[in-house]
């Protein structure tokens, strides 16, 4: 089953940008620190899927080079896919280009791999297994 | 209910954009041409929501100017949400900017407004009637 696990959005202000779905009546979660990111996140959970609202808390993280290079706005989408080892091995084998050649394993344990924009028509597309 | 409707992706080239969906092994459909926007799209259902990959036909459409300027990438959010002309109203007392003030009516009767990127953390955000 596809599905889309979440929009990563890239903000210079989560007060601000959480701002249009707390008046659209969504509930959006606390603020939280990822250190090894470098980012401060709120979720929003939309249907099945969530809006991640990122903002940087240091001027050498990847959020706030993606700012400072393209301005706020999407960063990533990430779907959720079946079998992602088997969808990897056929992405390579078909000269699709990935971020990094190997699945990795983040925070939580979920594995994920992320394909260059070069290949999806300018989308940092995340990949994770849909059995997590 | 809030779910996201469709993501908007301006492509350069549908067939590159779509094939790495398809290699994933998920449903394309058929190219379509909206004569209007001047754009020809292919849909990919993703769960509850789609990816709408669209193509410039004509160097004026909004799809052509959006990739001069901004490159290939994400469009639009198209997010479905309750009570549309009750949300609108909130939004405007609340000085969001709306791209324009009137919910607008599409083809097939839809009705649908957009929020404008200065208010959402740089995406530019659809917004239609989750009863539609």
């Amino acid at each position: 089953m596809f599905t889309i696990d979440h929009l990563g959005i890239a903000v210079k202000s989560l007060g601000a940008a959480k701002s249009i779905y707390e008046k659209l009546g969504m509930r959006v979660s606390p603020e939280e620190t990822v250190a090894a990111e470098k980012v401060r996140l709120v979720m929003v959970p939309v249907g099945e899927s969530r809006l991640e609202l990122l903002e940087a808390t240091s001027e050498d993280s990847t959020i706030a080079k993606f700012i400072a290079k393209r301005g706020e706005g999407l960063h990533h989408v990430c779907m959720r896919v079946p079998d992602l080892p088997g969808a990897v091995q056929r992405l390579k084998q078909d000269g699709v280009r990935l971020v990094s050649e190997e699945i990795k394993v983040g925070a939580g344990g979920h594995r994920y791999v992320f394909v260059h924009p070069a290949s999806t028509g300018g989308v940092l597309l995340e990949l994770v297994d849909s059995s997590h």
